[in-house]
Formats: C-alpha cells, structure tokens, sequence
C-alpha cells in the first residue's frame, strides 16, 4: 500500500504528539492510526481488529482490514488475531460491496517489500473489481508443475506444519 | 486460477465416477478434490480447512488454502469457515516460507471472473515471492482520494455491516 502522509498530515489531528514506545516493531502509520493518532475513515473495530478506508485507493472502497496486534508479517501473527481477521472478512466484504454496487472483488495480503508491502504492520486490502476495469490488476505467468517435485514440496511443507 | 485439468486427466484416480449431487453449487474440481475423486498435493487439512500445492502454480509452492463449505467466493462463506481459514494462515505461510527458501509472499483471493477467479469456491492462494521476481504480479494504480466522499463511503460501508 502507498500510504500517502502529505494526505494525513493535511487532516485535523495529524499534528497530535506521538509518544515514542520502546519497541522491537517499526512504528508505522497503521500503529498510530490504532493510537487514535492520526486520523482514518474507519468502518469496523472489535476486539482485535480494526478496518478503514485506505487513502491512496485503487478504487472507491477499497478498504484496509488489520490486526490490532503489531505484526509486520502474516506469518508472524498470532492464530487468534488471525482467525479474528478471517472471521470477519466476509462481513465486511459484503459491506464493501453493498455500498459501492461492486460484485466482483479482489483480497489481497503483502508481505515483504518484494511483494508489495509498504506499511510494516499486517494488512488485507479488499478491492472491489470495478466494471470499468479498476481494481487491482494480477500478473499470472503459470509455470509448468512438475509432479514429483510437487510431491516432495508438498511433503516438505506438511512437515513444517 | 488456471487449473489445467490437463494435468489433472494424467493423475491416477482422476477417472473415478463423480457422483452427481444435487446442489446450487456449480460442482468444481475443488469440490471432486475434496470428495477425493481427484488427486492433490495435500499440505494440510482440518475439520474445515484443506490446504493443497496450486498445479498451475506461479512458482514452487504456490499453495491453495480452500474451505470444506462448499461457498463460491468470500462474501457466501460462513463465519465460522472463514475463522478457520484465517487461524491456520499464518501457520501454513511459515511452512511455505520454511519448504521453499523464500523470505517474501504474497495472499491472495480473487471473487469473480474479472477479478481472476477461475474455480467456483473460496481459494486463498499463498504465493512465494521469489529473489528472481517469479511470483504474483501487481498492478497498482492508485486514484486520487476525495476525503468527503471517503467520508461518506466509509458510513455507507459502516451502514451495511
């Protein structure tokens, strides 16, 4: 995500002090908006979640859904904050969609700069697909899968689990 | 999801006899893997969760986390199928990450033909980002924010939960 601070420096209380905490997480934008130290277009919170309008759109609706636990990367959350995410995506994909007429939708979840990730705290991007054709656009460049390197793969990762 | 059935015709078991179900579902190659009348490369499966290698993968272990509820996209599925999706996500992401070397990757679930959703039911795909840029391709064409109409989305949205 393209978190655009000229945005939310231009908004009533962007100027707010921000304490400095003594952490091992990067303090990020997403962590201040959960502080109520920046401001957000929020849409849902419970217990440990927090969802809200991200500011640099692909398109209307598109919304921001993140854990109120500090984790940078998915695979780094915990089962709870995770499952309290899944738990409430459908809802509020329906939401989403009931408001902006969309049918079509995209979820989308980066980790890494490589993959697209710009704030350090996890985040699922839900994108309506619009008929116009805005949205997200997905590159798919399919690889031949070989079976019994599949095989082992999948052995690998079960036994990882 | 280009799921070659190419591939799938190759595979012992594939020629069982399906079992015609009455249903609203269109019946998927998802729904035959999950009756095990056609083979996958298992990772994974729970009382509602089944985990499986993509066989039409964008790079070494790409990765399709499906729900047993037989939900075409996110929006339909239950609660309690999505919950369980997201509690096992982080932990099938570092299996992933541990199998395959990669340090980055991506989520993502498509709903809908335009937003690229080749199978009828629920699929999140956990897509390694590779060192060599092998992966999932993001287009990302962000839009001007308007702060009042994002004002007024994000009470519609808020609304229709």
């Amino acid at each position: 995500m393209a978190w655009d601070m000229a945005h939310l420096a231009a908004r009533p209380g962007s100027t707010r002090a921000v304490r400095v905490r003594p952490s091992a997480m990067p303090e990020t934008v997403f962590a201040k908006i959960l502080r109520g130290e920046l401001p957000s277009h929020k849409v849902y919170e419970d217990e440990h979640v927090f969802a809200f309008l991200d500011i640099s759109p692909l398109c209307p609706g598109h919304t921001l859904v993140i854990p109120k636990e500090p984790a940078a990367t998915l695979d780094q959350l915990s089962d709870e904050s995770a499952a309290a995410i899944g738990r409430v995506l459908p809802r509020l994909c329906r939401a989403v969609l009931a408001a902006t007429s969309a049918t079509h939708f995209n979820v989308l979840q980066n980790n890494g700069a490589p993959a697209h990730q710009a704030v350090d705290h996890v985040h699922f991007h839900i994108i309506p697909k619009l008929p116009d054709g805005r949205g997200l656009g997905v590159g798919w460049k399919v690889e031949k899968f070989d079976q019994a390197a599949g095989a082992e793969l999948a052995r690998k990762i079960s036994a990882a689990l």
